[in-house]
């Protein structure tokens, strides 16, 4: 389950920040559903937003099945990135100024899931990433909802992680600057979930959404 | 300041969440830091993770000048993606599942900021964004820092907005169907800062950073 590095996706600067091993790209994908998937559109480069999930190794997204997204992504090969902003990395010289990071770069053709059943099948794992056990209570699909509607994953065959972490390194000399320097951390959170207009009585909001972290446990 | 839609920026779908106006794409590229940066490399699309920020009806990155996402950039035309997650919406179908979201796509050769004095300007200008008022009490950038620093930018000329904002909206067949339906909202929000091992004691953190929106202010 380890991909080693091709040319695109080893890391020529910053080799500390770089992790190739299956189990840390694994957990970037699955702490930030949002993907930006970039595709050729008559051989120009198009990144388009998205939520993805994964099932073991491979990266599933959705859509209309009549969307130019996914006409894109069976036409030719993506790359598909993820990123979740950890901390604002502040230092004593702009220089060192940075963030903390984890993202995750894949790079291959997509394919369609195109058994109707795998289809229902991978829509709900989507669900239950982001809404465990929200799928069984819902008015199920119909066979023309599904039909217009567009699974595809992608193999995590060809894809790294970066990850930057830690305080501001600043050199020896500019460490007496007197200015403040540390991290600023960044979180998303969930707020106060807001019925639908004409909600019927007695229904209670779903508690758990663990793609957005462990504050939503 | 308006760009009319050119055939990639005009969508398909989803008319009612298409905006073109300049307005519109300035807020949501000031809300919203982090880009996704759509590349061509041998042919090859890569996209890469960074921090934007705009200047009147340009938006701007910087990195490395070493860089591959830089000599990527000013080698061919790029596309810049910019989304903040907003909320879940949940429906009473599958289907009708959706996320609120602000999105910006531009798409355009980018060009390099090749005076120094400029660039160290819009440097400062970033910096503004993220912290406002900080640059001046930095250690000052070197020559050589700021030659070892790559400043590029990207007209607004070809550029879009897609917004989705508002709760599910449910089919009247589907609105009895007895489950929650609502939105969830999604915010980032700053943590308590960490000093830098080593602070000399008596500096205090900043406290307002606009970029991350109205929680910061």
């Amino acid at each position: 389950m380890t991909s080693a590095p091709s040319p695109r996706t080893r890391l020529r600067r910053l080799h500390d920040k770089a992790a190739y091993d299956f189990a840390t790209i694994a957990a970037v994908l699955d702490a930030q559903p949002l993907a930006h998937i970039g595709h050729l559109v008559n051989g120009a480069v198009c990144v388009t937003p998205t939520l993805q999930w994964r099932e073991g190794a491979r990266v599933f997204w959705h859509g209309s099945a009549a969307s130019r997204m996914i006409k894109a992504a069976l036409a030719a090969p993506v790359c598909l990135t993820v990123t979740t902003l950890d901390a604002l990395v502040l230092a004593r010289s702009g220089l060192e100024h940075s963030v903390n990071f984890r993202s995750v770069l894949a790079f291959g053709q997509p394919e369609a899931v195109t058994d109707p059943k795998a289809k229902a099948l991978h829509l709900e794992a989507m669900m239950d990433r982001l809404v465990p056990g929200r799928w069984p209570r819902l008015r199920p699909m119909t066979a023309q909802e599904l039909r217009a509607t567009a699974v595809v994953s992608l193999a995590l065959t060809e894809a790294s992680a970066k990850i930057g972490a830690g305080p501001p390194t600043d050199p020896p000399d500019d460490m007496d600057w007197p200015v403040w320097a540390g991290i600023i951390p960044l979180r998303q959170i969930l707020g106060t979930p807001e019925p639908a207009p004409g909600l019927a009585a007695g229904l209670t909001p779903p508690v758990r959404f663990p793609a957005f972290g462990p504050d939503q446990g």
